[in-house]
């Protein structure tokens, strides 16, 4: 770390009103300072790095031209928000971001009025946008609406959704397309080339700017320009016209890192637009800081890092994380498989499938932001004899349901569905814990849903997946490292719907599912001292339950205690209904279900979101005492 | 109904194969013969006609050129396959369609090997058929995958990723865009306004086929007019450049009806194409039948009718559509209150919605099939300061829960959900099942969930919800006409996580969320003959909980069983999870969740399905004779 860099402009700025004082040549000062505050703070913090540099041009003039927080700018994703934190009076606690008590990764409604609309999830940003132009239509908050979209969002059939009705309504729109051809992975898909051809025939540093059927909304200095730009672009096989079908006044390409392209620009735009209008602004993620430029994912997230040399500070990190094992189980059960594929919607790394695509090209597909696809081509895939497995984070399956209930489970095909940052997800926070999968998935007919107690367990579940051919199956898991236990050579197939014991005790039945299973045994350990000795169990399936296990411990304790990482209406909701419906409670048992609490979990280090969730070790001891009634008496003697 | 229409031709085709032989003249008169008996079966069973009647000569020139099953048609949505399904071997069955037992009125892969990928939700078709040609690529099922897909679905943000990742892929596929200009209702959206612009310019008789880049691939015949098209074009602001840009060759737009185009056109791609090609058929639903083309819905889904006049039957319905009392209690709020706006995604008349439409087109949003865009628009004019009340089918917001989880409960932004057609549906069948929104919604913090017991407390709940502005609400009800109870003249604002106690007894209490309450009434009548007099009460919130009312219940009562029509891990989860953190079940309570069975229920009549289900009266007696030991006596008595 180094002392902080000189800041000497963005000092005196402590809300964006204070820009309306620079000149134009101040602005470009100023976003040099900015870019140079976000790469310090994010070299103590740790986050989003590269979205934010390729966007400090454009913050500083929607900052300077546009009137915040009345006008709003909604910055999908809402990763690249760090310098325009920093801009909208939060540079103060900017070295707080994604702690415990900080400041979001995202945008939040919760902590600044300059962030009008939250994110975390890709494509919202049209959509929410046209909510706020066409609520202000009918007399609702005034001023405009500005969706900051990036291209990779543009893979999602929501940012479609949105221009279609969006060119249709033909309010007043301000969408300016962030193209920096980078997602967090390389972009993929047709958009993803169209996008590119539409600027890469057109002499960038000469037209300024290429308009095609807008260039009376150029500030009068382009306008030759624009003029000009538009006659090479005819004949060429290029232009906004994909966007003007749609409905769409089309701007661009800009320079999105060049000022005296922005600034004049975006004033015109602001005086003149009447209808949507897109902005096409070409970026480069991680702009002006040559470790991020020159990283593969430019930057994407980044650790703690040293800000001369972009050296990330090593994590303390022993075991390999689950994404790691299942990346290699998958890749394992797929070299005696050759049905075996994987599939990603835009997150190569964070899946673990970008090793499984550089093992296997031709069996891995990378569909963009795209779960609603993503699913039903898995399940295109299953009905034609393949072995898909779905890789996605638990919070975007969400995305896809639809598409799991009706083309998957419905159907009963067999696709596979690797849920990772499965529960709570640390940093990244509520938008991103996968609290629901359980719930949303259990109670569909015919799925089996698994979830991995640690890494050894994540090993058989990705055999037992690949074996099951006889309809839909799903194993979730969380992010971060494993627990650390020995591996085995290959993952063994797991028998369908049973559970394992872990320990014997009496009395007090703690029925985990899932990676709480530490807290479990740990809560045991501690009780042990007080002559309690539970006994321990990993359910391994909420989907088909292991009845007899279920019905076993129930019968033969006072109390049963199941434990989970999701919301209530997952696995302790099955076990009740099955405990009810045998009469199990009919002359009483000491339930309880251990579940996530019913509110988002604000991000923080995982183990103090445990914590505050009440799903540690010291809450299966106290929710044991309690049962027993202990913790009463106890409390009586304090 | 007049007698069976003269179909020679029809007669002697038992599956596709029989097509071989026939000359085109041939398969022009049998595509007659196909028309006559689709209008003569749906003129038996209602169902959807329109659709069918405008794809009669895709369905033949598909099954003549194409060698099904090997080759994959698959029909988007499904609803046009009774033309398919009459032509595919289950004609003699086809008066059943719809009908408990009988055919499905979509396409359903357990029902045939002709239907390779089964639909009901619009959109899919894209995703399933590349998944189909790339697991053909790769050594799996062999053959042709072609997806049919209407101008409607094409709004769908998830017909785009599809376009986008195949265009992307490369492989041999084709996508044939059945544009008829109408989906349900009139199409909205930029997308739709484009389609009509890609042919309404070409003087369409005259070009047989206008393609534009893809000349090379038209039948000999038709490549001179093509190039005629094509130099006519030119100049134009129209031609297949959107789909061209995604990566497809496109051809058309040519006549669905004229099977002299079509058949050269189809061998063609089959013996031509390499990569993805998207062929855009211009067809009018209800084609051939002149009181469906001149409907407004153009006879989109009929009741039975008189074939020869085009009157449907008379339905012997009394009491008011719960959507219809829907519709009346939201004009009725929204007089009073300017800030309530109406969203329905493409489903106007379903949802009621255009009635409300023509009382207030400015605050009334149409945003195409569309629910991911649906939901965060919502959330975006929630934002801006309105009430927008989201009028979507159960079923159908599953394609939007990531969006409600995401963008409305995260954030707690007051949007209002109308959810329609939540439980059983009757003849649409298990795809349009509305079975999990209350587990989906009720585990999400801050959300209120209501649902409706009758239609009077439907109007109750449309005005609490447009008096709630802290936070999300959703209310739910039924399928169908209600229960024609007395309404009021304007509904009341319920306090917030209240139920009612319906009629006090004792021993046991039934606790119904939802018009099951009918049932539980019902039970009780009959138990009475026994001396059995339960307490009845209607929760009304599945969220907040009453807990008093849960709690008082559980405890003055020896057994305590919830109803409510959907899936677990709704309703009854939250009231066992309730009564295991209170300790109610240490020391005994009968406690009973009914719900809907962990299996798809097959389409029937709705009291059939609830018999299926076992949620009818009977089912409730059944219960709590079981639950008071009494019913295990009988059945040792008999």
């Amino acid at each position: 770390m180094i002392d902080r860099p000189a800041t000497p402009l963005l000092d005196r700025v402590l809300l964006p009103s204070d820009l309306k004082a620079l000149s134009d040549r101040e602005l470009r000062q100023l976003a040099d300072e900015l870019r140079t505050e976000t790469i310090s703070a994010v070299s103590v913090t740790g986050g989003h790095l590269g979205a934010g540099l390729g966007v400090v041009e454009l913050t500083v003039a929607l900052h300077a031209v546009f009137d915040t927080p009345r006008d709003k700018i909604i910055w999908d994703v809402g990763h690249q928000c760090y310098p325009h934190k920093i801009l909208t009076g939060r540079r103060d606690r900017i070295r707080t971001l994604r702690m415990g008590g900080g400041l979001a990764g995202f945008t939040k409604r919760a902590e600044s009025p300059f962030d009008p609309f939250g994110a975390g999830h890709s494509s919202t940003s049209i959509s929410a946008a046209l909510g706020f132009a066409v609520a202000r239509d009918l007399g609702g908050d005034p001023g405009d609406a500005i969706a900051v979209i990036g291209d990779g969002a543009m893979s999602a059939g929501m940012a479609y959704e949105a221009l279609n009705n969006a060119g249709h309504l033909g309010k007043r729109l301000i969408v300016i397309l962030n193209d920096n051809e980078m997602s967090i992975a390389p972009p993929v898909g047709a958009m993803s080339s169209y996008l590119t051809r539409l600027y890469s025939g057109a002499p960038f540093q000469e037209l300024k700017a290429a308009a095609k059927g807008a260039v009376g909304m150029l500030p009068e200095p382009l306008q030759e320009g624009a003029r000009r730009a538009k006659e090479m672009l005819k004949g060429m096989a290029v232009g906004g016209t994909l966007f003007e079908e749609l409905g769409f006044s089309y701007v661009g390409p800009v320079d999105g890192h060049n000022l005296d392209q922005l600034l004049p620009l975006l004033r015109t735009v602001k005086s003149r637009a009447t209808g949507p209008v897109l902005i096409h602004a070409v970026t480069r993620k991680g702009k002006g800081y040559a470790p991020a430029e020159n990283a593969a994912d430019r930057g994407h997230a980044t650790g703690k890092f040293n800000m001369v040399t972009g050296v990330q500070a090593k994590a303390s990190s022993n075991a390999p994380s689950y994404t790691s094992i299942f990346a290699r189980a998958l890749i394992d059960e797929a070299g005696r498989d050759d049905r075996i594929l994987g599939i990603t919607a835009a997150m190569p790394d964070g899946t673990g499938l970008k090793q499984f695509a550089e093992r296997f090209p031709r069996r891995s597909f990378d569909v963009g932001i795209a779960e609603q696809h993503a699913v039903t081509f898995a399940a295109g895939l299953a009905a034609g004899g393949m072995k898909p497995f779905c890789a996605i984070y638990s919070t975007f399956l969400q995305r896809g349901y639809d598409q799991v209930v009706h083309d998957v489970a419905v159907q009963g095909l067999p696709v596979r569905f690797a849920i990772d940052r499965a529960g709570l997800v640390g940093q990244d926070g509520p938008t991103h814990a996968g609290a629901y999968d359980i719930a949303f998935l259990a109670n569909l007919p015919g799925f089996v849903v698994m979830a991995a107690a640690d890494e050894a367990e994540l090993m058989h579940m990705v055999a037992t997946a690949a074996a099951h051919d006889a309809g839909p199956i799903a194993f979730r898991f969380p992010r971060g490292e494993g627990t650390g236990v020995d591996l085995p050579a290959r993952g063994e197939v797991l028998p369908l719907g049973r559970g394992r014991i872990i320990r014997e005790g009496a009395g007090v039945a703690l029925l985990s599912l899932g990676t709480r299973l530490s807290a479990a045994i740990e809560a045991a350990e501690a009780l042990a001292a007080r002559g309690i000795r539970p006994t321990i169990a990993d359910a391994r399936f909420a989907k088909p339950l292991d009845r007899d296990l279920i019905l076993r411990l129930a019968r033969g304790h006072d109390a049963l205690i199941t434990i989970e990482e999701g919301a209530i209406g997952g696995f302790g909701s099955h076990v009740a209904q099955l405990l009810a419906e045998e009469g199990v409670f009919d002359h009483g048992l000491k339930f309880r279900s251990m579940v996530l609490p019913d509110r988002f979990v604000d991000h923080d280090a995982p183990v103090a979101m445990y914590d505050d969730s009440a799903l540690n070790a010291a809450h299966v001891e106290a929710k044991v005492l309690e049962v027993l009634g202990i913790g009463r008496i106890a409390d009586r003697r304090a």
